[in-house]
């Protein structure tokens, strides 16, 4: 094994890196966010096909302007992993007079690649940027997959409540 | 009692109207903002001047552009009630292919004009624009004072959770 370094590290014959997606990154953050739903259950392929056309520019614009960061893991040359913060406007709080807040969205793990501490790693860099950037409050949407992890991260359930305006409430 | 009107309902000698809020509302939906504050708790005078401070130029720049919406109920030309509906940029999904959701917020009624139905009735106006604006989810964080009419509303618990990055974490 030898040293870590920041990018393009380097043990045994894997080579890794954590890596900004850009803009070209977008059909792949799409993939990622469709195999997300899926395994949480969701199996209507033409829902799922409908969210991806609709998802593509949506992030792309996005990533081009900057209020979505995204960050994907590659393995020899392979995205395996990969997480998105989404800059939100929000009313200044009293106990948080910035305008701006963090959500975080698309985390996601190729099956063959969990159990390695890549979810855990994701979120930490999206905390840790979003800390950087002066954003006090990060938010996300768990599925019961992820609520360990983010429970053990400090995150804390909200008192959100929500309408879907013509019926239908998912899980 | 004269029959009702869409404006300027007349019963007995009371006048009242709901109106939409202009930009020229900003510092009295601060004002309300605050007074819901201090109502769940919040007792600490110089965070909430500075709230007021920061959120004043922040709705009213939104007024203007359309992103924030408010409603005022006036009685007898005094604004006893109010609410504010946000248009937040979100990701596609698969429920919901549209990329605007509607996040309500500053839904406030004077002590003195409460137990009338008001802040229902707001809040059925603010639900019944965001879907003639074609808005399927309607989201808002609840105290525990508004919990119970947003229930028969039809709005229900999500999966949202929050972390604080400087630690302080809200009730």
């Amino acid at each position: 094994m030898v040293a870590h370094k920041q990018r393009g590290v380097s043990y045994t014959d894997v080579m890794f890196e954590t890596r900004l997606a850009t803009a070209e990154d977008a059909e792949l953050i799409a993939t990622q966010r469709r195999a997300m739903f899926v395994e949480m259950g969701e199996s209507d392929d033409a829902r799922m096909a409908a969210m991806v056309v609709n998802f593509i520019p949506w992030v792309r614009e996005r990533l081009k302007s900057g209020t979505y960061v995204g960050w994907l893991r590659e393995e020899d040359g392979r995205v395996v992993a990969g997480g998105g913060m989404l800059l939100m406007d929000f009313p200044p709080h009293f106990l948080d007079s910035a305008a701006v807040r963090a959500y975080l969205l698309n985390f996601y793990v190729d099956p063959a690649f969990r159990g390695r501490g890549y979810a855990r790693e994701l979120l930490e860099t999206a905390v840790g940027d979003a800390r950087r950037r002066g954003i006090k409050v990060v938010s996300l949407h768990a599925s019961k997959f992820g609520r360990p992890l983010y429970e053990s991260s400090g995150f804390e359930a909200t008192s959100e409540m929500r309408l879907w305006n013509d019926g239908v409430q998912p899980d």
